[in-house]
Order: structure tokens, then C-alpha cells, then sequence
């Protein structure tokens, strides 16, 4: 295996002369900096053999440097020999960072300027000038070249949404769009997000695992004319299916010197933070005035129409039955199980999961990798599970499942975590107050307009009473059949300056994470309402029972009772004539009263 | 007067062709940016007969418009001429949105670019750009020229700060602004900010009233050698009772040219949101690589040391008896004179609050504006009484009281509401909210490196839940013998992201306000603390009997019972001895548990 990457690298550093640079930095984006990538864009992967989901590699002709975060500080030592690459904290110590304090000066640094974003680029590009040096754009990607073998890009079937499904037809999107392009005096968008152009097109692909978006760029202008590049073979056969008769089609491959010609003279939109530099230097080399901010058209898709919400509404039924399900199959095939010697493991749990979505005839795909993660495993936020891991669900410490789904109707999120057995005060005092914080924000009333960064801590406060804490946001924002993660709202500790308004739809997900021990988290998705006198508030999307018996009913106040039990009411209401017959029995119990 | 203001107006314009401008801008900053400016500098009411403390003035040659914040829509009505000028809302269509919407294409607009930071100084050229327009920095400043009696700079005394109160030697300060310097790679610090000279010298000043920091600039080098560049007819005949022996003192006039002789080739740190842009480009146009970020020293002084803090809470102390003994004489004489037909009133409080401090001996004078506001006056966040507003307290609503002291040990600013009679249901209510919100601060106790944008809105909750707020942040911080709004951490809802540590002084100051009906806010200064296991919490520095008889007792959870308990048995114990006879018995009776 060593053989195999170190051979790969001398290949890469064999190119360095024709390239006329010193260095190259391969980083794990593909051309639309998603979170997942096809298995033609795993080129740090196949240059170094991690697998992880962020990092990058700065290799140097004597040197070559893995900068991933702390999630994968484990994994990465695993992955990668380490007579071959050195290992940084991508957080602690930046490779901007790595080379101010141990780079050569006048360092000559060449990359594929697709794949990173502009902001990432000149961040890079002002680190080495201090030293003298420079970013080098290349003609081609440096690991494409070595790699003879690269699978090809992904072809995936493009399919549309229904306009009763996606509430606004796409020419009216774009009208939207192109009066906001007005509104900044700007003249032509680059749209370079697969999330942004499937809600622009009101379509959808299949690309890439646990993602709907296809792989695309797309021009609009100030007039909503609407270039489209994206490879026609993922198209149907009849195109009229979809909303695109008056839209021109294009090969990806032309996108830069259609920009070109585009550019010159007018105003330019290219979001710094999505679309790769190389499209902002395509707009600026040819007379264009860059205008960087965020594409208008991420704010406007993450404001969910009606017939959106509503989507929302039904696929979380579908969801909560599957997992409504799979709970009661868990609680008792689980503890039987374990009494007979064949505990259920993780893994067993990442595939009745998708069994039970499965008997859904709205279900899609998974929409992500489920974190199915039992005692000590759970305390790795992000997790993923695999033959070397796959722990048994006993009844010695909870069991967390972090799973969702995509639907024709919208996208699912959530996490519930159970124990097969009663557990000890640790986790019982930390479950309750990880509870007390998810309801906090479900009772919470606060103001239209209100940031996500000002309510993230009422989700945390519980927990600080105890002098505990957990290292990650409160909750993102969920595309309709879309992104997972889907920017730009937020419930953060750091700043996030969109505004909370009705219809958006974000997860709420406090949780705890004790090393070595255990891991706890509680989410639901929910859909922001109004409250009356232009206040808000978070109501469930989600309808999962919720486990009480690791809560200390005491520590819960009359308010935290009747909400919890509120919510129960609606789980049961909701799910009761929907679950399997075997079910029933576990959701009547699950969802009874606390109060009486 | 309106004639005064159009001849003044005429003679601005006369001057456009020999400036070869179409228009000039008139900020009310000074070449410091602070928030009180000296007689020299009110450039914008010689305009415009606008005083209020913020806000600017563009003069086209046919029209003049004048850009104020909410606070002041009112005031600048009643003290500018209609004809003569127009008002925009320089929060909801700042300059540079009117600009790009009324203001004429290919624009040449003059101004002083020492009173315009960089950042200002770049949004205004960038907005200017996009129709053709350019800002152009003027040799002199514009009003400067046409007013031949404008008052002379400040030369108030500038006095030492002795170590056992500094804590520190100037000499170990610049050792570390020095070494912070090198971390960042820069060579010159260009450092205007008057209150972190101060700080850094070891020294304060008279030059402003409500200010302690002598205006003057200054250049630290990467080596911690200081050039001071100050009127030295501040400076006492002694100089060697500062710690100054080994500045190199220089006239602030020659600042510009000096920075031009020794950027060249270096790197140099120029704030560019406090520093007036011609000290960027004096830095810049003799070659010297601009670093854009906040002074070092301004992050470095924010961190108190033990010197310091104990400072703050010395004066807390001279300061919570001047308060007592207010407050008695206030709840004793005002309802007597209520009803003996002569109220007592806003102008006679703020009299009465000075005259109280003055009777300690380490009072130096206020540290702002005090805000003295009875009934509706207090739905005003901003009041300053006057003649014409000085309304009476009576019993019908709450006298707010917003105030505060420099001491030789330190500074403070607090605010207290009182009722001369039992108060309605609306206020009650609003109050006993308003003291839920202050009390939820002090309660809570959170991870070290927090930020204040995440616990701001603890101190709303109770209001939320009434469907109310405060449009103003929770708090700010405070310098010591230094500025009453000391940058940069806050609890706010907009973004800060400066972490708190132990150490920081702040105010924790949550109201409400219902317009032409009353105001209320509780104020108190706080010190961040060390609360165990990594956690921080917040302990009252400011030492005021807080008013229970608006609150609604049976609303109050028996933590918030113990928490205001806790307060008034060190408010008690602290000032008993201290006090007035006469206030005794306040004192006694206003800090009596309510638990019993």
C-alpha cells in the first residue's frame, strides 16, 4: 500500500518542472465544494489514501503535508503511511499558517483553481506573497494527470420536481433572481452550487450518493436568460419534462470561455465561497467587474414556499413512521437479542433503518451516511461505522442514531438516542439536561429577524449549569430535497448574520459527548413559525417519540413537561394508524404523558 | 440663525473649484473617531446646528443633506433649518445608498481624510466608483477654512497614573504590544486611538470633557521604541513624573510625514476603523505594505490586570455611596416636594447625582452625559435632558437615572429605575421582566471563550416571552479611567467576536421601553470571573440597592429570589459604614431580603 502512494506522489513531483512550480496543494473539493464528492473528484484519496470527508495535501518536493481537522486526526494516521506524509491540525494550524512559520520563501505552489473557492485562493495567494511567493493556476488538475485509471465524471439521471412540489415555476425563480442581479447593479450571475441550479431548474439529479443535486453550472443574467452547462447525457430524452425549453444548454467544459466573452465590461457575480477561483479570474481576465458576494439565489431557496413546507410536513410523516419503527424493533428485538448472544450492531442498525425508509414510496436515498454509533463510538460526533468499529448495542451505554432520508416530498434529519437497559447518574444527569436544552428552543419565542448566533446558547444553558458543553453548532438549515447542511442559516456559537424568518427549516440538535464513554444527542428538524406580534418560533418537523427514561423527571419544570408531552400527543396523533402493527404498542407507551 | 446656516453653506460651496470637487462630506468625528469631540472639532453643528453625537453632512452644490440615526430624526428637525437641509435615516439609506440612488454620476466629493477611517473612507469610493465618482482627500480640512473663529485644540493637563494603580509599567506594555508586532510580522504600529495611547503611556488627559485620554498619536516599532506625537504644552513642566523618558516626543503635525519616512519597505499596522485614512495612505503612498486590523494594544488593554481590577472595585465603592445616598434623597424628598408643589426635577437630579460624588475624594467628574429621564422622557434610550424637556418625577411613572464617575481608581456607569408610587400593571410587568433578564446574566455561568453575541439574548428571554424587547445591545465594555464604551467585546445580537476571558469589565444592561408612555433599564458594571472547570460567570462591580417594589414578587423563581438576595447583603454590607446618616435607613430597607 506505502508503495502504491509513495509512487504517486513521485509522479506528481516528476511534473513539478513542466509545471514550473515547486509545490502543489491538493485539496478534497470538487468544482462545487460539495460535502460529498463522486469517486472522480476522490483525487486526495487517491493521492494519499485518506478517505475522510475535509482535508487537503500540500505535497513539496521533499515534503508532503496533510492538513485535516480534528475529526479525523485518528482516521488519517490510520489511512496514510507516515514515511510519506506528514500530518496538521487543518484548525489549529492552517496550511497558510504551516507556510508562514515552516514554508520555503518564493515558493512557486500550483493547484487546479476549480476547486478552490476564491476566498480560500487569495487566502492562500496573500500567505505566500508575504514570503515572496505565489499560487500558480494550473491548465489541468496535477492528480488527474497521474491518474490513468480516474473513474469518469458521475452521469446521473436527471428527473424534475413537479411544480405542486416545488410551489413556484422555475420562470418565476428566475425572475426573482434576475430582479434581486438589478438590484446590485450586477449584470450576470455564475452560479456554480448543483443545489442552487436543481432549485433554480426546479429539477433534480443523481450524481452523487446522499446528495439530489446534478453536477452543473449555470449563467443568468440581469434579464433571467439562463445559460445552462451541464453534460446532456444526464438529461431525459424528453426535455420537455423539465422546466428548461428556453434554456441553452452548454457543455461544462465551455463554461470558462463563455464567461469570457461575457464579461467584459459588465458586473459579475461570483459567490467567493462556492464557486471555484478560477471562474472569478475567467470574469476578471476579460474586462469583467467581480462583484464577490453569496449568490442571491442561496437566501432566496432557503425561505421554503408553501408547497415546500408542506412537503416538509409529509415526508416527516414517512420518516417518523420508518423510524418510529425502527425504534420499536430496536427496544425489543435489542435487549432479547443481547440476552441470546447475538447482539444487533451498528451496522445491522444502518441497514433496518433504510429497510424501514424503504417501505416508503416516497423514499429516494439516504440523505447522508447514518451515525449509528453505540457507548463509546457516539462520543465521536462524526462518526461513521465500519467492520474495524461495528460495536454491539448492549445495554451498558446509549445508543445514538443520527439518520435521514430523502423523499419526493423533501429531506429528512434527525437523532434520537436510546438505551436498551437503565443507566448510571453520568448519563442520566447529562440526557436530561442535553433534553432540558432541545426544549428550551422549542419553547422559545424571540423576534423576527433574530440571528441564529443569539439563540444557539439556550440550547447549550442546561448543560453549562453542569459545567458541560458540546463542540458543535445547535443546528443548519435543511434544503427541500437538498443539501443536508444547506447554508446560509445557522444556530451557532460563531456569528451567523442571516436573519431567523418564518419558513425556513433547520435542525435543533444539542447533544453531549463524554470520550471514551458515551455520546448523547437529540435533534428534530423545524420549521420556523410565526408567534403573533412579529415574534417566532421553532416548531417540529420531526414526529419521533423522544426516550424518557434516561431523564430525571424531577429536574424537568412544569413548562418542559407539558411540551414534551405536547409533542408526544402529536407523534402519536400523527404516526398511530401509519406505524406497523407491532409498533403501535411502543408508540402509545412512548408518547404517553409525563404529566398527570 | 437659518441665514447664518445658508451663508455658511454658501461659503462651503464658494471654495468647490478652487478644491475641484462637486460636493464635500462633513463627518462629526474627530481625527480619533471618539464619541465626545472637543468645541475645535464640532465641525458639524458650525454647519449645520445639528449637535447631536453623531452623524454627517453632504453638501452638493444644490443640495445639502444631513445623515442621523433614529436616535436623533427628532432633534435634528428642531435644530436644523428645512430649507437648507435635508434629513436621511443614515441607518435605513446610509450615505452610500443614497449616492447610488439621487446622487449625480462622475462625483468628485472632497473631505478631511483624517476624519474618515479606511473602511469608511473605501465603502464611500467604492459606492462613489460605480457611477463614475471618486472621493478626493482635501489638503485642509473643509469647514477648517470657513470658520474663522473655530476654537483652538484642546491643551488640557495631562497627569500620570501611578504604577500601584496601573499595574503595570508602560515599559513592560510596549514590550508586549512589541512582541505581538513580531508575531504578526508587522515593523510600525500607527496607533490614534487616544485611550489606548493613555493606556499604554500610563497616563490620562483633560482635553475632552467625559473623557480621560489626551489627543495625541503615536508610533510603536517592532522593537517597542515609542515616538509620541502630542502638543507638548500638555504635558506637566516635570515630565519625568511620566513615563516618558525614553519617547521621543514630536508635534502631531509632522505625524503624516514622519509615517511617510518610515514606512517604506515595512509593514505597517494602521486601524482601519479608528485610524483616519490619511494615515493609511501617508503608510502607503511611501511604499509601506498596510497590515488591516485592530491596534494589538486594543485587545491587550480590554484584558484588566489585578491593579485594575481591584481599581474598579474601589471606585464601585465611592460610587455605589454617591448612588445610596442619591437614591435616599430622592425616594425622601421627592414625593415630600411632589406634594408640596415643587418636584424635584431631570436637570436638578443630574446636580444632585455630581454633587453626591463630588464629596469623594478620588473623583475626577463624569464619565457621560448623565441620563436623567422621568415618565415618557425615559422611552428615549438616548435622553439628554435639556430646558426645554426637563420634565418633574412624579409618582405617575419610573425616573430612569443613567450615570456614571471617573475616580482616580477607575470608572463607572450604571442605571437604576425608581417609582415615587406604586407603579400599574404595564409597568410592573415590563420591570419585573426587565429584572428577570439582568438577573438571568449574573445567574449564568458559561464556557470561557464565549462570545457575547451568544448570551445577549439571556438577558431578553423574560421579555420575549411577553412579546417585548430592547433595541439597544446588553451591554459593553468599560476602560478603566478610561472610556465609558470601551471596544471591542460586547453582549450584543449582532456578531462580536471577541471571546470573553476573566478579566473583562463590562455593563450587563437590559430595558424596555414603551414610547410616550416610561422607560426602564438596570445597569450594573460586571467583572468576567473564573467560575471552575474552565466556566466563567459575571460578578456585579457596581454596588446599587436595585428597586423591588415594581417587581411582581411571586414571578421571581426562588434562584432569582437568592440571586437579587445575594446582591443587596454585599450592596448592604459594603456601603453601611459608608453612607450618609440620613441614608441609613434606605439603605437598611432597600437591600432586605425578600426570601424569608
Amino acid at each position: 500500500m506505502s508503495k502504491q502512494f509513495r509512487e504517486r506522489l513521485a509522479a506528481i513531483r516528476s511534473r513539478f518542472g513542466e509545471w514550473n512550480v515547486d509545490a502543489v496543494m491538493v485539496p478534497r473539493f470538487d468544482e462545487h465544494q460539495g460535502e460529498y464528492c463522486a469517486p472522480h473528484d476522490e483525487r486526495l484519496a487517491f493521492l494519499t489514501g485518506f478517505t475522510g470527508s475535509a482535508g487537503s495535501c500540500l505535497v513539496l518536493a521533499d515534503r508532503a503535508v496533510l492538513f485535516v481537522d480534528g475529526r479525523y486526526q485518528v482516521q488519517v494516521r490510520q489511512e496514510t503511511d507516515a514515511a510519506s506524509f506528514e500530518i496538521a491540525h487543518a484548525i489549529d494550524r492552517p496550511v497558510e499558517r504551516w507556510l508562514d512559520e515552516e514554508g520555503p520563501a518564493r515558493l512557486r505552489l500550483g493547484l487546479n483553481a476549480m476547486l478552490l473557492p476564491f476566498n480560500a485562493y487569495d487566502r492562500l495567494s496573500r500567505s505566500l506573497a508575504r514570503l515572496g511567493g505565489e499560487v500558480v493556476a494550473l491548465d489541468a488538475d496535477p492528480v488527474d494527470a497521474i491518474w490513468p485509471e480516474q473513474p469518469d465524471k458521475p452521469l446521473g439521471a436527471v428527473y424534475p420536481v413537479p411544480l405542486e412540489r416545488a410551489g413556484e415555476t422555475s420562470a418565476s425563480k428566475r425572475a426573482r433572481v434576475a430582479a434581486r442581479l438589478r438590484e446590485l447593479r450586477v449584470d450576470l450571475l455564475v452560479e456554480a452550487q448543483p443545489d442552487n441550479i436543481a432549485w433554480l431548474l426546479n429539477l433534480r439529479g443523481t450524481d452523487v450518493a446522499y446528495t439530489t443535486a446534478p453536477h452543473s453550472f449555470l449563467l443568468l443574467d440581469d434579464k433571467g436568460d439562463v445559460e445552462w452547462f451541464v453534460d446532456g447525457r444526464k438529461l431525459p430524452n424528453d426535455r420537455a419534462t423539465l422546466e428548461i425549453l428556453d434554456v441553452t444548454l452548454a457543455s461544462p467544459d465551455t463554461l470558462a470561455a463563455r464567461i469570457a466573452e461575457r464579461a467584459g465590461g459588465h458586473t459579475v457575480l461570483v459567490d467567493p465561497d462556492y464557486a471555484g477561483a478560477a471562474l472569478t479570474f475567467a470574469a476578471s481576465n476579460a474586462g469583467g467587474r467581480i462583484e464577490r458576494q453569496m449568490s442571491p439565489v442561496t437566501l432566496l431557496k432557503a425561505h421554503k414556499n408553501k408547497a415546500e413546507l408542506q412537503g416538509f410536513r409529509d415526508c416527516h410523516v414517512e420518516d417518523g413512521v420508518a423510524w418510529t419503527n425502527f425504534n420499536a424493533w430496536l427496544l425489543r428485538e435489542g435487549p432479547e437479542r443481547l440476552g441470546a448472544g447475538r447482539p444487533v450492531d451498528e451496522l445491522e442498525v444502518e441497514q433496518r433503518i433504510l429497510a424501514f425508509r424503504q417501505l416508503s414510496p416516497d423514499f429516494i436515498g439516504s440523505s447522508f451516511h447514518s451515525i449509528s454509533a453505540s457507548g463509546a463510538n457516539a462520543a465521536m460526533c462524526h462518526y461513521s461505522s465500519s467492520a474495524a468499529t461495528n460495536a454491539s448495542i448492549t445495554g451498558d451505554a446509549p445508543f445514538l442514531l443520527d439518520s435521514g432520508g430523502h423523499y419526493l416530498s423533501g429531506t429528512t434529519d434527525a437523532t434520537r438516542t436510546v438505551a436498551l437497559a437503565p443507566q448510571g447518574e453520568a448519563v442520566r444527569a447529562a440526557y436530561t439536561a442535553v433534553l432540558k436544552g432541545f426544549l428550551a428552543m422549542l419553547m422559545l419565542r424571540f423576534p423576527a429577524g433574530t440571528y441564529g448566533h443569539q439563540i444557539d446558547a439556550f440550547a447549550r444553558r442546561a448543560l453549562w449549569d453542569l459545567g458541560l458543553d458540546y463542540d458543535h453548532g445547535t443546528g443548519h438549515g435543511v434544503g427541500h430535497l437538498g443539501a443536508i447542511h444547506e447554508v446560509p442559516h445557522r444556530f451557532t456559537r460563531g456569528a451567523n448574520l442571516f436573519r431567523i424568518e418564518a419558513g425556513l427549516v433547520l435542525t435543533v440538535e444539542p447533544g453531549y459527548y463524554r470520550e471514551g464513554a458515551f455520546g448523547i444527542r437529540i435533534e428534530n428538524e423545524v420549521e420556523v413559525v410565526e408567534a403573533g406580534n412579529g415574534f417566532l418560533r421553532l416548531e417540529s418537523l420531526t414526529l419521533i417519540p423522544i426516550a424518557i427514561d434516561m431523564a430525571d423527571r424531577a429536574a424537568l419544570t412544569p413548562d418542559e413537561i407539558a411540551c414534551l408531552d405536547g409533542y408526544h400527543e402529536r407523534v402519536r396523533a400523527q404516526l398511530l394508524d401509519k406505524v406497523l402493527p407491532e409498533t403501535r404498542d411502543y408508540l402509545i407507551e412512548a408518547t404517553a404523558p409525563l404529566s398527570y
